[in-house]
């Protein structure tokens, strides 16, 4: 499988740039070829491969080249982990891989090499994701100033912040899935209740997640006085048959809970510029959205609720936003200095 | 008055910059002349001016120029103020001055002037303030990575992150206080079910700020069946006399909710180098604070509990921080360029 993209940049690159671009998690290792040529970022040759067919990510960068008839000329090197980058390294933890970026750097032979956070990937393909890269959610297309924030529910919930200006772009990575749960109305307060008791303490993530989505199933069962079934997050989102009622609740909810979040991130990392919804469960969910209940929640931050209703929310449908980010995140200065 | 600080920097200024810097409230206007000079900052000449006793800030400036035996050279000018700065300007709401960054620098005469919230300069302050200038709270004392924020409570709540790195630094201003409410505990759930009756919204200022300190004791003293006085924020603190309990119960409540959104702020904005509460309420209310319970509150994040665990929390007690931070808003770059 080979893919191509073109999308537009807010940065206008002085000389054409090659890299080499990845993004892996538990499961596959995605690479690309980007070019950057005068403002511009194209992705060529990109492979999915499984890691479990390779003893480590330098074999599979081995076959990647391969692959795609030999290793080219390369000036930077850009792998985006889905987990936490500590001294230049990551230790998967669901996979036998440790990754560092000197290695990736003597395999790929770039003269600018960085491992970054997943999360740090998407804020950076932010401003180079075009209209039909998005999904926006709302009538507001365009927002202010110069911060974008990235959230996302996934297997876990991530969110990070593109900090524009004089010598911008740069990613704020953030915790912010860790915070507390701030409900907004006694039905949620209700579902809190209910999860504090089992959990002790109820995080964003704790609902905004696949295990999330369990967690809000049983709550809201519990509370309708009503059967839960042993349902995996992805039933869940399924929303068909006889047994769906709870689902539907469920999902209903989840919406509910992820404008809130979106509405206060927005405000919690200044993000007037945009916020962006990534993650596995949003974009299987878009059939279920109601636009005007999703910006009415996200927008319910009186006394700013001006500011939050200027601030665009975006879902993000473009297959491979991590990869085109890694090929952005470094600056021109950051690769030829 | 003239005051004289000099306190440790991590920033090397390759050559001496002086500036006049302004902090500007709705009652006072300060202004100071700070000197860098090799990585150290120096404030000299502070005044204390009465803002009704001038007509704008450009007569104030007059003014404070004439104490001081008049205007020196100066290469930069940046004046912090209590409110939002739009297209280089802000318009006080309890004030009738609107201030001009242009016009500012026409009466200072400085190469550089800038304008900025006074969280912003809290902000660009927190590398250069040194043991002395704050309280810690808790053991720790460094934290890592380069992100610190600074939050406070006031007449409002503000919260800003100061990034570092190859760029840095950079100041993001947020509006964390106008997030959502989280409450840890079936105690909190009450006092937020209590609000929300009144208010239909309650965030994070509407209990961390002189009128929350108000909200906080009446939905306290409701839910523990007691009378509640008539009392202003000040008279909450003060803690004295026979109708102290209920401002007791309601000093505790305000300071462990400070702690749980300080390790709150702390994941959101991923300022894992320290947290600095900034503001008003808080050095007033030093001597009640248990470092223990306050830490422990603020620790309690599990799964990331160790991350919070391994970040500083201080007090700002440096009496111009504000002035500090403005004297470090700008890089030299941004001033010779």
């Amino acid at each position: 499988m080979t893919a191509h993209f073109e999308t537009g940049s807010v940065i206008t690159s002085s000389q054409p740039l090659r890299g080499l671009v990845g993004d892996i998690g538990g499961t596959n290792a995605r690479f690309a070829i980007a070019e950057r040529v005068a403002g511009k970022t194209t992705l060529a040759n990109f492979k999915s491969l499984e890691c479990e067919d390779y003893k480590d990510v330098y074999d599979a960068l081995t076959g990647y080249f391969a692959m795609i008839g030999g290793k080219p000329e390369l000036d930077f090197t850009v792998v985006a982990v889905a987990g936490p980058v500590k001294d230049g390294a990551i230790q998967f933890t669901n996979l036998d891989w440790l990754v560092r970026e000197d290695l990736l750097g003597q395999t790929t032979g770039a003269r600018k090499t960085r491992l970054i956070n997943d999360y740090a990937a998407l804020a950076f393909a932010l401003p180079h994701l075009g209209d039909a890269d998005t999904k926006t959610i709302g009538a507001v297309k365009t927002g202010f100033g110069n911060v974008h924030a990235v959230m996302g529910a996934g297997t876990g919930f991530g969110a990070s912040v593109l900090v524009g200006g004089e010598f911008g772009p740069y990613c704020l990575s953030t915790e912010s899935g860790h915070i507390s749960f701030a409900p907004v109305n006694d039905y949620e307060s209700e579902i809190l209740r209910v999860l504090r008791k089992k959990y002790g303490r109820v995080t964003v993530e704790m609902l905004l997640s696949g295990p999330g989505l369990v967690n809000l199933y049983h709550a809201i069962s519990a509370i309708r006085g009503e059967p839960a079934h042993d349902f995996t997050p992805a039933q869940i989102t399924h929303l068909d048959g006889e047994d769906a009622t709870g689902s539907r609740y469920t999902v209903e909810a989840f919406l509910d809970i992820m404008a809130s979040v979106c509405g206060d991130l927005s405000l919690a990392h200044g993000a007037t510029s945009g916020m962006f919804i990534a993650g596995g469960i949003a974009p299987r969910l878009i059939k279920h959205i109601d636009e005007l209940r999703f910006r009415a929640r996200m927008e319910a931050k009186a006394p700013l609720a001006h500011i939050v209703a200027a601030t665009p929310s975006r879902i993000i449908i473009h297959p491979y936003a991590a990869l085109l980010g890694s090929a952005n995140a470094l600056t021109d200065v950051q690769i030829t200095a």
